[in-house]
């Protein structure tokens, strides 16, 4: 499948940037999981651009629930959530020249779909989709959070300025919940936004890294060989739009270490494993521990900028230049993150109910 | 599912590390195309241990095709691939103790599978499997060589050691075919070997970075939203026993970089559209541009050390300390490669499939 | 996965009978297929209560492509149809008692969802759910129309009232195209109406056999071991609400007769295998002759009849009795036909893209 | 996939009639479930010809248990049986002349693999699969039995001779455990083995139809709208060969009845719902009621006879006659009996482990 994702929990995606509408169907989730709508409302307002940082269309992003709740509950049946495009502008692009954007999908979308594609800002690729993504993320959060899994990303960094990494991760998850710059450091949010203004004040764009932690996911999640909890999630992390890199743990840092440097030593505390270090984070095997669960995602700069670039007129088969026009972000590092604990609410989700049941993720009779 | 993975073209694997054998299972390849056993003997045989670095155990990898080929190539039904454990050791481990390896599978494996899991040697999770696993991917690289797609993946580095880049592609893919120590610089190569004799005599092991490279692969192929190129490969590479990150491109490097130096510019040239740069790593929005395909892939050091560790009894439950026995692998990256070559070709060949229909890998009609 | 079928081109389904809206979203399906309003609109109608035979709520099924459409044709990503239940009534069941009706999925969806599940109306068990299955259908029907493929549905029998037997196939499969009731034979239809109209008056319900004829089918379609086409096609059939047999060809006819009778010969005819007979329904080994594609399918009567029945109380855990009351269908089989040419419209795009590609069922580059 | 069917728990054949083995790879199955050998051979002996019925090889269907199975117990891990072909004999077919028997697979086997498959005994195609089938269907009736889920499955018909109804099931599935030829009436019995006889005197071949029975199935099991019990098990149910019919409690019975006669009644029984009627067959809205599950399937006459058939030379692109030759079943209906328990077993395994999670087959902590 394609827009589909997941096996006993799963998502489907829909929608293009201009359309009518994005949205997302949430399939397979336990019933009696409270659809807590402010929830879903935070979520989007952490997606959506602020502080003058990003200069993409302002949209309310007000979502509608079509089916699969029920009286604040879901139902366990489809849960579908529309997120219509209020405005979407309706001028059509040139159909005797298409340029597609240096770095964009604009290229491979043409390859994948012959010119069908409808190119309105981007399409079925926009980052407009993710809105989506992120109230469905939310109902699935909220199921975790009933069982006591948490999950929360920082921006790690942004060009070469560095956040602090998580701390006490309790205090830190409860943080980001509702911090509109996901930066844990204060000072440090300050300078990523005057690096991000700085690029956009050039006409260019910056990428950075998003570090996530989960803490509370019951151990024995993760289903080797294949489906490791390491590979599910990068999978579902790789369809955010400009993730490039994801690594677990020290991930790349593994390189320069030793084994004695890496290995995660144990103890017992109370008739119950504990780790002397999480190098692993949280995963050995493909299969989750106890220990909180830690991964990045690398994600590039945006590569609509405003400077001329080389690129082709695949209609005329010449070579052209391209000023991109109107207005995009700079940096969408600090919005993807609740894209990003949005795939991991939906992943985990996934994992847990097959590992446990399909009744795991919900409420009792109701 | 669990151990089989791919939708037109998948892999099935199974098997213990002291059991009968390992196997795969490789089914949807198209009919017609050739099984060269030669072919298979020679990526198995980048697999194994060699030059003193390995001391694990030496086992031929006599392998046998058990079904799907027939006067020479594939049938079209499923392949499966036995490689029996002819030097299995039947000494048992202590039923009253049971004390994991940190860094190791051990321990999940016990929470996963209660206890009933067959512990010799890693059982499931030993690197054994992985014999299976190439052996099924050389079939799938012999389909892929004759529609003109190439995989290779050299060393990148190990500890600090790095090699060369990928240079001239075409000349550098012809090399890692047949190379036991896949370092395209062979004065690096020296070095990497010397760097891990160090840390072996230390009773300690080193990891370090893959980096692989696929030229040929068709413009188009991937589904995105979620079944990308990106995150269909990085699933089946998490697989691959001690990854722990993967990226594609410039990866990580994006967090650095500006949009204006991510961004591959593209020209026309003889009617096809060619890149100034190859940031991306061959992929934009999750599918093929035509351009090789780039990723990396770190590999962690092999956490069963024979230094002092801190582990527990989890049987006693209480706190026990560890130095593992026997002969250990002081580093599995060089043999890592043959294994991330496989499950690629394996990858690559499931999306064609999908793409291009289920004869598109095969041989004219017989 | 739950409410998406599908491998290559795949639907998923949500909605409820008085939510806001049911919807299905057809994923996979090539880019370039014309989206033809007025054809979604005709196969609609033919799965709409006529003629006095149904009593139930009438709407006028208006639906909105919410996204995958673009001038016209499919854009090769997600196809969203939403269509919206404007005449739902907004009074609630009483709390205090649940009594479900015998031979309905009451019973079983308050196994299943805990009480949690919207049950006005059948709810996500509804019949309502199958108009989005039809609008998606008819968007694959189109597809499969462009490539000779052609599908049609007569009702076989209505209780003990039989039509004929298909006849010239192209003729036959003309005439369902738009006809409302699908008895091939004009007095048979009124012998049905009368016979349905009868039990309505008894206040019951009949039930009755459907039969599907394919032309136009390519050879070599079908996935077997598992994937076969009668597996895969009694699998989406099966979905379709009261049906409980799924037979091909002959069928439990096969149970008497012999291998001579039963065997479908077969002859050169301009260099084409044609057959003497197609007992076997344009299957075998799971795979399309090239034959048309023949099956029936049984549909059970409507459960929800006004006569006196005996039920239990589920929340009080007694003996209840239960009289349906509003306005139910003495008979759904005249309008499931509508259902089963959708599902098989779909599983037939889903296999022939597996097998020829995501190309294949689509439009020249645009 | 293609030879691989389930979610979590998966089943993966392979094998040829005349390559070295048949096997199967089940997967995802709880560890801790006895492996039992003695009772894999005897379900595989009640595959297996009997009583001069059958004139097919007579080989011992030793097996091999490769993996997935310690000290008597699942590990958890995949469990691969293999089944060598030690009387497969080594004579080559004609390579100039290839005249597929009518009714078989031979034609569509070589319309999709082009000629390149292992045309021996049927290849791929060959019944001789079924035997691995049965064998992994063995261990999942071991794991569901523990778990008090009983299947058995009769004989009702053989040409026009009827067994009698399943009656007591408590006492019927215990005799259909070890019935070599399962017809519940002795006499009946009798009456088959000389109808079979007589079409085999004839050269020809004779159909039937198979009961089945499942006591103690969970109620609230099969997720619909797709994964409907009905749907997963007739999936599976049409990948035996010569299956070509699938009815579930009344099933195209349900065409004569009315509402009031279809509909099973309900009573409380010691707060549990028990039914007047099990015409649904334990089924309601796809989902189990917690009533035995009873279905049907036809299997049709052996095409294999021994009379002259009109078929093509697909080489020569002539009109061809074709006398099978060698021996082969007058009817493979009482075989097959033990293939639908496999094949029932394994679905229900793996709609008990999606709806309970991973862990509920298997046994405690070891």
């Amino acid at each position: 499948m394609k827009n589909t994702f997941g096996q006993s929990v799963s998502v489907t995606l829909f929608g293009e940037s201009h359309g009518e509408a994005v949205g997302a169907v949430l399939d397979g989730l336990s019933a009696g999981v409270p659809v807590d709508e402010e929830y879903i409302k935070l979520k989007l307002s952490l997606r959506r651009p602020s502080d003058g940082l990003s200069t993409a269309r302002r949209e309310p992003d007000d979502f509608q629930i079509v089916s699969g709740a029920y009286r604040g509950f879901t139902t366990g049946t489809p849960l579908c959530i529309l997120i219509p495009n209020t405005r979407q502008n309706s001028e059509d692009y040139d159909e005797n020249a298409f340029i597609p954007r240096p770095g964009h999908a604009d290229l491979t979308g043409f390859y994948k779909y012959n010119g069908f594609e409808d190119r309105r800002g981007g399409g079925h690729f926009s980052g407009r989709l993710t809105a989506a993504l992120v109230a469905a993320g939310a109902v699935a959060q909220t199921a975790l959070k009933r069982k006591g899994v948490k999950i929360g990303t920082h921006i790690a960094r942004i060009a070469d300025v560095k956040d602090r990494p998580f701390g006490d991760l309790k205090r830190d998850l409860e943080t980001l919940e509702t911090l509109l710059f996901a930066a844990l450091d204060e000072e440090v949010a300050s300078q990523m936004k005057a690096r991000i203004l700085e690029e956009k004040a050039r006409l260019d764009s910056v990428g950075g890294v998003l570090e996530t932690a989960v803490t509370g996911l019951p151990k024995g999640v993760g289903e080797p060989f294949f489906d490791t909890l390491e590979g599910v999630l990068s999978h579902a992390l790789f369809a955010v739009p400009a993730v490039k890199g994801v690594e677990f743990g020290a991930g790349f840092g593994f390189a320069s270490m030793t084994g004695r440097e890496a290995n995660d030593g144990m103890r017992m505390e109370n008739g119950e494993v504990t780790f002397l270090s999480n190098h692993n984070g949280g995963v050995l095997g493909g299969i989750s521990t106890g220990a909180p669960l830690l991964f990045r995602v690398c994600v590039k700069p945006t590569p609509s900028i405003g400077s001329l670039q080389q690129s082709v007129d695949l209609r005329a088969g010449i070579n052209a230049e391209l000023t991109v026009k109107g207005r995009h972000d700079p940096c969408i590092v600090h919005r993807a993150r609740a894209v990003t604990d949005a795939v991991t609410a939906l992943t985990l989700c996934d994992l847990l109910a097959l590992r446990f049941g399909t009744d795991f993720l919900g409420g009792e009779r109701a």
